[in-house]
């Protein structure tokens, strides 16, 4: 029989009415034929309530104290869920992330997956049963101790899982419909994509499409398992997010990212080396740099941009200003008011226009650049924070449906 | 350096606030120089309101998911602790029941403590770390499930793991500052005892007293572990239940309870066998039988009447009007409005007298005797449950503490 994995976030087993509706899902994927494993976060804000209750207590808790505290929360969801396909008449069993064998390096909070053994949920399926695996969370086989994964880690569990018991897909269920053209609070127009590939998925999500962590798309991508983002209110079919694609649009979609706050380091030295001076520190920090622009040199002197999630910007801001003194620098700026706005399409690839097309529609709605970074097939512009929903607007609008799909070798 | 295990319930627990406060008593046991292992329940009513979520989804959860369920209450209680302990500067790590090696038979929902093995809390001891494990929780090594041990379970954690660790006592903090020869709240003058015998202790919880579950007391007993009853509010030296005592007292305590109710079989045929023909299928039926009596036959027929939780009446009456048809009794009548009423005290084997005494003064109180049932260091009678507290009151009265302590060998 087909092995099929679901992914049911937080919002989706919120409380007894929502998980009985996942129970539904569950009970109509196996009619249709298939096996099922279901991977579940913890209910609501449980993981919230858990990380408030420690903040309660001490300042900076224990990573691994942390770990076995929040591993608790899935565990309530996981059962719960159990009961409910019970009372279906549904075989089921609940594994815990170190249960299902899924085998993490040590690092506490954020944790990568390694390996997945599965023994028990293979044994499972084999005996007919739905299988529920606590997402987020595994254990160092080392040490034996409780881990998990981070933000996305219950993605990450999905796909990763789907991979080793090579599942036909993964189905991610959130509480939208799919991946959009644009954000549809911002963009009223935006389309639901039927399909999207993993590389663009990717950008999108590095981009702050917040539908999907970059993290769970680089698992679909190197273990090739299809993943399908669809809605657990509405159960219509969503967006596959796959190898190859039908049709190759030049622009999927525009994501875009209030999040991060730019810092500049303003008339640095411009010699060689001067750069790894400013980041060296910021990685051995754990500063998350996400868009680094250096301007071109004048006198002798260079300004470097970057851009960080705000919640790190107090601690960029001290080093920054510690390799500014050393280094001889003139002064270091913090913007928090910025906002990111991201083109992504594989076919941008083959069409140099697109930027020039994205900045002209910007330009025309009075939106001022102040940072621009691409990679092959994503453009990137900073802007004012208050500016982000006009340029979503402005861009969605000049990369109109009808103008921005092509059959793919057009 | 001595070795303390600490169990904490869930009051003691119930907040932040709480939390820190454990931390401190735990410090201060480690600074008077003893190695501390601590055993903590789910935080207040965690384990009820996870038992609500739970009869929300199915009437009838299976027990491994349930277990599953409500193991994750002690989880987040445990860790919390560990942080509070590492804000203090003492390291600390806490385990589950499965990580403690608590090995356990495979009744899910009441399983027996089978074996603790403990070498992660034993590795930790050594490394000088203060060790807290989950009460309440182990696992079944031969299926590597998750087991809770049902009602009293964190209490037998404890006293079981001092055993375990041979450890030089077992303190077990409550929101009570001991063991009082009455509840306080019906007697005002009821005294906290200093220590009580564990014989004695088995028969006050037996009788009612909740402060400490007899599941507990008879690990202690068994292992010669001293148990410390104390208040984990006022820090005060509470009553110690432990092999031997200074001094005999006559009555230890008076214990209630008004969780029973009585199921009375009128007219049975008075054959030999037919006490069998309802305790029988009473106890294939998991129906758990506290006080039976058998009034002398009169007219070749004879009553029995039995207590039983009131939880499990409905049950226990089925049962015995089945029986009744079944040999041809007259009747079964079933009465809620009971209530027991216990003196306990080891000297009473010595003292002929103390019967005929308590008797008496329930008497001269107006109060009817509707049941007695005794073992060599307990007297129980059945009352109208709107009497209990008076009958409490007159058996305190009748045996002040001046008359009923003596010195052994006296």
């Amino acid at each position: 029989m087909p092995v099929v994995v679901q992914k049911y976030g937080g919002t989706s087993v919120a409380d007894p009415t929502r998980i009985n509706a996942v129970a539904d899902l569950v009970e109509a994927s196996r009619r249709s034929g298939n096996d099922v494993v279901v991977v579940v976060s913890a209910m609501g804000q449980t993981t919230d309530e858990l990380i408030a209750l420690a903040a309660d207590i001490s300042p900076k808790p224990p990573p691994r104290e942390m770990d076995m505290l929040l591993s608790a929360g899935e565990r309530i969801s996981m059962a719960l869920l159990a009961m409910a396909l019970d009372v279906r008449n549904i075989p089921a069993v609940s594994y815990t992330g170190s249960q299902a064998g899924i085998l993490t390096d040590s690092s506490h909070g954020e944790a990568k997956i390694k390996e997945i053994t599965g023994h028990r949920v293979k044994q499972s399926l084999a005996d007919g049963k739905v299988v529920i695996v606590a997402g987020f969370q595994g254990v160092d086989p080392d040490s034996k101790e409780v881990t998990t994964l981070g933000r996305g880690g219950s993605d990450a569990t999905a796909v990763a899982l789907a991979a080793a018991l090579g599942a036909d897909a993964c189905e991610i269920y959130t509480d939208v419909d799919g991946v959009f053209t644009a954000d549809p609070r911002i963009v009223p127009g935006a389309r639901k994509l039927d399909e999207v590939s993993f590389d663009e998925m990717l950008e999108l999500s590095g981009a702050g499409a917040g539908v999907l962590m970059s993290r769970s798309v680089e698992f679909g991508r190197r273990f090739n398992i299809p993943i399908h983002v669809r809605s657990s209110l509405s159960g219509q079919v969503g967006t596959w997010v796959k190898e190859t694609t039908m049709e190759q649009a030049i622009i999927s979609g525009i994501a875009h990212d209030r999040s991060e706050a730019k810092v500049s380091v303003i008339r640095l030295p411009d010699r060689p080396g001067v750069a790894a001076t400013v980041f060296g520190p910021l990685a051995d920090a754990g500063v998350n740099v996400d868009m680094i622009v250096q301007n071109i040199a004048h006198d002798g002197t260079t300004d470097i941009s970057f851009t960080v999630p705000r919640s790190q910007v107090e601690e960029a801001e001290r080093i920054a200003k510690d390799v500014a003194v050393e280094v001889g620098a003139l002064s270091v700026d913090v913007d928090l008011e910025i906002g990111k706005v991201s083109l992504v399409g594989a076919g941008m690839r083959s069409h140099p226009g697109v930027a020039a097309h994205a900045f002209r529609a910007l330009a025309e709605a009075g939106i001022n650049i102040e940072m621009i970074s691409t990679s092959t097939i994503r453009i990137s512009c900073v802007v004012r924070a208050d500016q982000v929903e006009k340029a979503v607007q402005a861009l969605h609008a000049a990369f109109d449906p009808p103008q921005i799909t092509e059959e793919v070798g057009a």
